[in-house]
This record gives structure tokens, C-alpha cells and sequence, in this order.
């Protein structure tokens, strides 16, 4: 008999979706400009922009389609078909601020990540309403009332934030789980 | 300093939202056919259409906007604004058999619950992955990994379900809740 699983919930912006590249793109397209890494270090993007650029790209987050042809981040679909085997994977995103986005947000889940129940997909605002073991997140503020271990995913904004456990990429992630693991060995 | 707050996960179709009543009187001006309190007791309204019309109802739910116009539940909304006060309340449905349900089921909400706040809204499958330490819900296969106190809605459908505690409607869920309280007495 398969013994309990670990629960593992995903955040997808910024940790399996690349958003980030997308909003810089559309910024460079729009308004002319590329920030260069110096200046996106330690600041969201929306920080960056005029007031009237940042309405703007807010306009573009609400109309939803923006999540539906995002890049897959680096490594994340062989990561977790690995992890998958071994945890109980819930993809857990923040949706409540762009209600418009689930329904892009889940044909993009089934075309990326089709091995992952749809029942196993949770649009969320507060986090601390997930009951999982391990929550892997670019955002600090969603580990605060987390009662598992918050697992901080590298993003520019979030460089300069304080928090360990840290994962630069989905290598360390799937070598830090693996390690937590209560069961197995590291691959 | 307030002190911290039990936690009180609600599901929307049944329970706050008149999801059956609207199904029952589609079916019966799609297919002029009402069925009977006594057809209707222990059944799924899917289970009692023809596989041709259960087809269509399916059809109806994946267009989405059905759950735009739905009545609320009698005494939802008192009932809610009571227990906010001594309860972090999060509305958790199941919307990932119909993904297209998500942005009217989070209109409705503004609309009809504007006092419970957007980031407390919980789109998902399996509710085993919420963290409350209630969860009042018309269905127990929600209860099965839930960790916190399973609270069964009367509906139809479930008239003939073992669980306990069951409540029949808002004014005796609030009457079980208040008596769960640690803090409060009965309203």
C-alpha cells in the first residue's frame, strides 16, 4: 500500500510561468523601453513604471489572455513530472487580484502541465488557507500565516529579500525537496 | 489585541448560492418537466435527466454565466455578516469542473457577500487542501482529507447521506457554530 505523500503547492507566476518576460517585453514594445538587471533588481515592475505605465500594464494583467501564452520557466516541466512521483503537487496561484486570468491560467495548466489533476489546481488570494507541506513561492508575504515551510523561488523583485530556505532555480528546488523528502533519495 | 479567530471555509452552489433551483427550472423550460420533492430526494438533478439532457445541463454549467443570476440561499447573507464578526470566513468552491464558473462565481460574490474580502475567495477541486478549522459544505466526499470539522449542508441531494453534524439551513448552522465558538456565546 502507497504510504502519505508530501503536499507541495506551486505558486505559477514567476515559478513555472515566466510573466516577468512577458510584462518586460510588452513594456519594451509599449513604451520603447528595456530596464536593464541593475534596475529590476529588488523592485517589482509595476514599481518601475510611471503611474500611467503602471495602469496600463494592470489594464493588460486584467484582461486575462496576458497568462494564456506565457513561457514555461526553465526546467519546470521535467521538474515536475520528477516531483510528481513523489509528492502530492498542488498548483496554488494567486488569482483573486485578476479574476479574469483563471480561466486562461487553467488551459494554459492543461497544455503545460497536463499530468497535474485539474482538482489539483487552487486559485487563491491568501495563502495561508493551503494546507500543504511545502508552499514554493516568489513572494514572502504568502509564507507569513503558511503553516508548512515557505520555500522562496529567485525572482529580480525578490533578490534583495531575506529568506531561507532559497531556490535560484528548479535544479535546487527538486534538490532541496528531495532532501526534505522524508522517503526517498535525491535523484 | 484580538485574539486569533477560528477559521470558517464556506462552499457557494447549495449552500450560499441557489444553484438547484436555477437547474430545476431550466430543466423545466428547456424539457417541460418538474420533477417532484420525492424524485428529487437523494439524487443529483444529473442523475435524474435522460443522458441527453444531463449532456445539455452539463453544456449550461461549462458556459459559465449560469452562475452569474443565482438566487442566494435564505439567510446566507445575515448569517454570514453575524459569523464575519467571529469568524475568518473563506468561501471555497469547486470550480475546477467548470473553469469558465470563475469570474461570474467572483461577481457574485462582490456583488451579493461584498463584506468578505476578494483574497478570502478559494477556486479549487479537492478541498482537502484547505486549512480551516470548519468547512460547511452540501457534499462529504469534501470531508474525507479535510482536516478540520466537516459541517453538512442539507440539500436534496443529500437528504439521505450519514453525517453528523448536519444543519438544515442558516439559522442552524449559526446556532452549531456559535456553539463551537471558544470565545462567544450564542447570538
Amino acid at each position: 500500500m502507497e504510504k502519505s505523500r508530501p503536499r507541495l503547492a506551486i505558486d505559477m507566476d514567476e515559478v513555472i510561468a515566466d510573466a516577468f518576460t512577458a510584462q518586460r517585453l510588452w513594456y519594451k514594445d509599449t513604451h520603447g523601453y528595456r530596464w536593464t538587471e541593475d534596475e529590476l533588481k529588488g523592485h517589482h515592475l509595476g514599481d518601475l513604471a510611471t503611474p500611467e505605465h503602471a495602469a496600463g500594464m494592470q489594464a493588460l494583467l486584467h484582461e486575462g489572455h496576458f497568462f494564456a501564452d506565457l513561457e514555461v520557466m526553465p526546467g519546470a516541466k521535467d521538474a515536475l513530472k520528477f516531483l510528481n512521483q513523489h509528492f502530492d503537487i498542488f498548483i496554488t496561484t494567486a488569482a483573486m487580484e485578476y479574476p479574469a486570468s483563471c480561466a486562461p491560467k487553467f488551459q494554459w495548466l492543461q497544455k503545460h502541465f497536463p499530468f497535474i489533476p485539474a482538482l489539483n489546481i487552487v486559485f487563491c488570494g491568501h495563502k495561508s488557507i493551503l494546507a500543504a507541506d511545502f508552499l514554493i513561492d516568489d513572494n514572502v508575504r504568502h509564507f507569513q500565516h503558511f503553516r508548512g515551510q515557505g520555500i522562496l523561488f529567485s525572482a529580480p523583485h525578490n533578490l534583495n529579500v531575506e529568506w531561507s530556505p532559497r531556490v535560484a532555480n528548479w535544479k535546487d528546488a527538486v534538490a532541496y525537496l528531495m532532501q526534505q523528502h522524508p522517503e526517498t533519495e535525491a535523484p
